[in-house]
């Protein structure tokens, strides 16, 4: 079998994504020219197979993935994406077909994120596929969204649905507790697993609003507990306002314990951030303009304990709050 | 066996790495404040275990290597280290020992280059170690060093020596023909290939002065013929004026089929530029007095011929000169 040289590849399939400070995937370093006044954000993650993706998974959906994750992280910062690099270890037995899907999708990411490629690396490797991705972004001097500086009685907000994506996955490795689910809802969890929608588009809002923020990527439970811990406080979160989609609504209905799965189980890629009460109406007037719907879930308390999950009279903390993708 | 969580990981090996930009790594990013006027330069690269070095390696070695390819890559463009971040995917296996070292090696090599961590990702594989490090650096706006803007009549230089590495490689992987080496040359072969000496504190002459640059990664003859490809242009270069250090030299008397694996081999992170001849002996005069060796290998000539490589009346031109990591 032919397959292309790695300067074949980077000039038959990677170019033509590549932005202007990626000059055009010709030289050996990409060359950004910051806005005046300005910080650069970088954040990395890698992605491996078997681990943060299935084997079956679409190439597509896997390149959106490793961008979207990263993108996430930028947004959670108050960044706008100013590109990316890509390493690639491709296994023994990769494919053009396979690279093709793979960069139509890379490629339809960057579109949709506004985050071109400005480099990367491709090498084999005897093992999975693993992929890493760093991400770059831009605020404004001095404006990134911290995770250490939460103020005790601030609300606590969430983008969007909490849960789909843990759900999606657990529909995908023991579907028996879904039966009761229409194919549109197992498709729509199943779908915010493969497809994170990273919300780079509230990052001006979030650095104009929020006293700090991460990205629910690892579980709300243990994401908020890590923030609290980085603020020096606590939380309390009322469950009945965790914002559920009507296809978790109906599986936690049909199977309650499987509200477990979507406080702790990652890979949800929403904004889980602290406000001042005094600006909340002005985040969510910011959010709702370019449809992002945003819900409060509780308050910053003083403290240094796990934050409680109310739900009526009861209460729980989550000692053991996180998917570990290590 | 117990071992360290991700967040322990973090804080007890990789935080006391952290530079200023990395805030303590108890972030999601990594935040730079660019010098005003300056670019931002971005270059990445990864190493796989079997492919990029090999199984029985010290992880301090490795750790180094990672590091310092990016670095070597900043320097070619001109740029100082700002930073770099770094993903691990960690094989079933590790140890605590095998990260402790990993950290004392990278640590060392930080110092080194000035590079200081800024952030990372730490994952796990069922496969080969594999590391991805992506490197910032910093010049003034405009004035990376590029690949695409050597001009005909330059004069090409590299610094150090070449083909000590690819010789150190080989002389692991089958020794017979270097018997007559004494121990003390086959080390500094070995070194060479184990520990990457990044030219980074070459990267302000390179912008005062070099035309167009890169580093020497995949082999001097594969290398060059890149940077006449990207330039428009050929090269004639005297194979008697490549500067070879005392043990490549008795290795390649002995075995004169060993001047392939000199000039075609890879690894040797020595910078490749051109430079007009009214610079030449500016750039000489500052590597000199930082005590970097460069050495005029031969000359940009116009055509697109892949470069000459002459040898009294013989000339040869290496049709496959690169060695592929991919």
């Amino acid at each position: 079998m032919t397959r292309p040289s790695e300067d074949d590849l980077i000039a038959r399939y990677f170019a033509p994504l590549a932005g202007e400070a990626g000059l055009g995937l010709r030289d050996d370093a990409a060359c950004l020219s910051p806005k005046p006044a300005h910080d650069v954000v970088v954040t990395t993650d890698a992605l491996v197979e078997s681990v943060h993706f299935l084997p079956g998974d679409r190439p597509a959906s896997i390149a959106r993935k490793a961008l979207g994750v990263n993108v996430s992280d930028l947004a959670a910062k108050g960044a706008d994406p100013t590109g990316f690099v890509l390493s690639l270890a491709l296994p023994d037995d990769w494919t053009e077909d396979w690279l093709a899907d793979f960069v139509r999708g890379l490629a339809e990411a960057a579109a949709d994120f506004s985050c071109p490629l400005l480099g990367g690396d491709t090498v084999k490797t005897h093992g999975p596929l693993t992929l890493s991705v760093t991400a770059l972004g831009e605020v404004p001097a001095g404006r990134m969204v911290r995770r250490t500086t939460a103020r005790i009685g601030d609300a606590i907000c969430v983008t969007g649905t909490i849960g789909d994506s843990a759900l999606g996955l657990a529909l995908r490795l023991s579907p028996d507790w879904a039966d009761d689910l229409t194919p549109v809802e197992r498709r729509h969890l199943a779908d915010r697993y493969l497809h994170p929608q990273p919300r780079h588009r509230l990052a001006e809002a979030l650095r104009s609003h929020a006293t700090a923020a991460m990205d629910v990527s690892d579980g709300l439970a243990g994401d908020l507990a890590k923030l609290m811990r980085a603020s020096g406080a606590s939380a309390v979160v009322e469950l009945a306002q965790l914002p559920l989609s009507a296809a978790a609504r109906k599986a936690v209905d049909l199977r309650p314990a499987l509200l477990d799965t979507v406080v702790t189980g990652g890979d949800d890629y929403e904004i889980l951030c602290t406000v001042s009460p005094s600006r909340l109406d002005s985040l969510r007037k910011e959010a709702d303009s370019i449809g992002i719907p945003i819900a409060v879930i509780g308050q910053v308390v003083s403290g240094d304990d796990l934050p409680a999950f109310r739900l009526g009279e009861s209460e729980r903390r989550f000692h053991d709050g996180s998917y570990a993708h290590f």
